[in-house]
């Protein structure tokens, strides 16, 4: 399994013309943007700086964040979407990342905001499936649920995708579903659906809810056993490394990468 | 509904004593020791000074913690339960809430973890009953999985409920369960075995992933709508206030008393 580099995992440092280089200069062979980096660099020069590197394209990071608080913010949401959908198109990305968005502000609606989670992916489904784009539904850990996804586990993701149809699939984060149950059985029942698999670590303690995860092998979670998982069910793609860190981005980026691509051979 | 002081939301400030005293000048009916300050006081003293004091025990907290990097630990474990289970016994309580523990440090076999819990809890189960206590499992949010509960779901609990049998039940602290997809389900199928129903709510944002809870109405849990459900299923006891948060620690306890006396009426 080869390893991708998120560019989230160098944020606060690289551009993306920086990680393009990175990739090339540490043996990486794909990448997955988010669409920060990517707009900062214009999406067809991204597309062509991408291509020209050979990169593979392992996802687009991230559509979303459906919830709000009234019907224009949930469609300027699905607006903004249908952007993703064609960015990730221009850069042929496997995927577009789904952090499908939490409590709009004040609420305390649960069920109010997974409806329109589903309401929103159900209106931007007809463009994804024209654009060739999957729509890659990431489960969050339930510690993001307040703000960020209230999409938590893989079996309510993988129900979603039953709903939505062809041209779903999963975004499967270690980070996020190493606690679950029932993760052995949900992915077997993911099998041809995987549209991404991402990589890093629990640390103990974790200090943080959003920007302390470990590089793998720093925390606790039993990264190639969940690998062996996914390649199982015939998952054949790219572990994409995605670190979240506050430590990490304080660090010259090529030593992430050094760190990354050491750790690809022992702990992923 | 009424509520019971669990006594480590005032623990910086508060021995049992305390505690006893406090819940008499805020007309709160229910009490909740931790161990500690239940053996700071003595077994029998501080049983004597509850009875007197007229309230209901709706739990000792805790049991559990038995996952262990060898034997010995792992036995040492279920003798310090065998205490446990007596001094519940002692005082009365409804309940030993069970917090099952964490990875043992450094493993990241989590079956494993998770098989140590369920052959300590066998192990106990015998002397529970003999004792009249019930073993309330407490699923704690997947956010502590890696140290304090290998235990995280409703569904996880109530399947080892089932296997467990006679004498089990469920502690459900909506912290811990308010985002779960298979909330209402679950709670359906722990009709007759809840053990306890605690109390407090998730801020956003959360600042720590263990002592930054929030008292009733200060965060985006609906208290009110998983009261409903859990009454729904005939349970009839009180709602635990259990508050881990260092702001609130660091406030006068009679303030602290006052508000949880407070938002009853309107959060709970």
């Amino acid at each position: 399994m080869e390893v991708s580099l998120n560019t989230v995992t160098v944020r606060e440092k690289w551009g993306l013309a920086d990680c393009i280089e990175g990739c090339a200069r540490h043996g990486i062979t794909g990448i997955s943007p988010w669409r920060d980096v990517l707009q900062a660099m214009g999406v067809n020069a991204a597309a062509k700086h991408i291509r020209d590197a050979g990169l593979t394209v392992t996802g687009l990071c991230r559509g979303g964040m459906f919830p709000a608080a009234d019907a224009a913010g949930r469609a300027a949401a699905i607006e903004d979407n249908r952007r993703a959908i064609a960015e990730a198109h221009a850069i042929g990305a496997a995927c577009l990342v789904m952090v499908c968005g939490g409590l709009p502000p004040g609420s305390k609606d649960l069920s109010g905001a997974r409806a329109m989670v589903r309401d929103g992916l159900h209106a931007i489904m007809a463009e994804a499936r024209a654009a060739g784009v999957t729509i890659a539904l990431e489960p969050l850990h339930p510690m993001t649920c307040a703000d960020r996804s209230v999409l938590s586990t893989l079996a309510q993701g993988l129900d979603l995708c039953d709903e939505l149809g062809a041209g779903t699939g999963i975004a499967l984060d270690v980070y996020h579903v190493w606690w679950d149950p029932e993760l052995a059985r949900q992915v077997a029942r993911a099998a041809g659906r995987i549209a991404g698999f991402h990589v890093c670590d629990w640390k103990v303690p974790t200090t943080d809810t959003v920007f302390d995860r470990g590089l793998p092998g720093e925390g606790v979670i039993d990264i190639p056993a969940i690998r062996a998982m996914v390649e199982a069910q015939g998952y054949a793609g790219y572990a994409e490394v995605e670190i979240l860190s506050r430590h990490w981005w304080a660090q010259d980026p090529d030593d992430v990468l050094r760190e990354i691509t050491t750790r690809h051979l022992t702990s992923i």
